[in-house]
């Protein structure tokens, strides 16, 4: 018998940002596999389902990519339905290359299934829009963020520069080599930069300034998951950063 | 008396892909102001509202964006609750921008509500994800569509050109320009290239191949939107397609 398995965007955090199909899903499955990032009342739409936590955390200690792939083939041999849950949008930052490949390669079918990018609840935070008539026709999502034994190369950096907004993933750890390779690749020292912490949750908070002062801005914030969006589109939220901070 | 107005992401078309808060805010709206994207089965979850059209498809004509923003005021001093919904999410392409200035110069609370974009339906819908470890790290949005009056500069092909991954937004009736814009910028001929008509619909379909032949790719798929995803990310997408295409 084999299963299948779904690997379900589970949004920015804030349980109402599920889509209807993912929330479906957690009610239907046998088997959920899923991301430190994602919160208790996410999984309590899985009463029913075996849950197994795989890390993820920033920082922290995770259980090895190929590992997890070899789980989801595993628990699709004797069940059902397998959900593999992921913070934000699977197809964005979320791995789903390698458990697509390791289900296909196994004979296991497989489908994903979007969700709302991290990206998407910042910029509601910030009661910003990434892009503008007229100002910025082209969105940059990178991250800095390399696997084991993977090169360094600054390919991510180039590609942030040259849009006109820029929003770097799992960035914050490494603001002082975001900073430098994004001047380093063309981006201006004054470049507006607006940093969301935990985006969608109770707990998000904001931090802004300019793209000299990353460091800095980014030293702010907590332990929580950072979205940085960088460019023009950014600048009213900025300033408005600013002037809070002031009046505070 | 003033109401709140929400700008609200409906997502990529299908409905069991809006947001659980989406949904909620839909069923509890007086007005919902939609664009011509957004299908019969999700208004259907706003049956006491009064429905607005608000236009907006490619190539057609549209209410023009100034009195979308003096009708989402006007609304909300007759209504406790005004939704404008949007394909996608409102931060992406979207207008976001101009509406929630509007609101905001009018003392009307304005909020924006994430939602899944095109490029993650369209990803699903091809198996691919637009990130991949040692692969892509960098994944661009641009739409080469301007705005009258509005200058016809190539910042987002450039930006296009210099990302390991790039999702072209509106690009199928252009696909002459874009195919052009992207080589001179630097992106190669032989570049793979996956595009998705009506993505996570039924009547989704698909084609594929190199920058090269973009026009003669677009050409084959019919008037629905379209997403294209290029890099080497869409690489065994595009082979897979092209194996489909020998076989039928």
């Amino acid at each position: 018998m084999k299963g299948a398995v779904y690997l379900v965007g589970a949004g920015p955090g804030a349980a109402d940002l599920l889509t209807l199909r993912a929330a479906r899903l957690l009610g239907e499955a046998d088997v959920v596999v899923y991301d430190a990032l994602v919160g208790g009342e996410i999984l309590s739409l899985a009463p029913q389902a075996r849950l197994i936590p795989v890390g993820k955390r920033a920082g922290g200690r995770s259980v090895d990519q190929r590992l997890i792939c070899r789980l989801l083939v595993g628990f699709a041999m004797r069940h059902r339905m397998v959900v593999r849950l992921k913070g934000g949008d699977p197809h964005l930052f979320g791995r789903a290359a390698e458990e697509l490949a390791a289900c296909q390669a196994a004979g296991v079918p497989v489908a994903t299934v979007p969700g709302v990018t991290a990206a998407f609840a910042a910029a509601s935070g910030l009661r910003l829009s990434l892009t503008r008539r007229g100002l910025a026709r082209s969105v940059t999502f990178v991250t800095p963020t390399v696997g084991r034994g993977q090169s360094l190369d600054q390919q991510w950096a180039k590609a942030a520069a040259a849009a006109e907004t820029a929003v770097v993933y799992m960035g914050a750890q490494q603001a002082a080599l975001v900073q430098a390779a994004l001047i380093a690749h063309g981006a201006p020292e004054r470049w507006p930069v607006a940093l969301v912490e935990s985006a969608s949750l109770p707990e998000e908070r904001f931090a802004g300034g300019a793209l000299a002062s990353l460091t800095t801005i980014a030293a702010a914030l907590g332990p929580g998951p950072v979205l940085m969006i960088m460019g023009e589109a950014a600048r009213s939220a900025t300033e408005a950063l600013a002037l809070a901070r002031e009046a505070a």
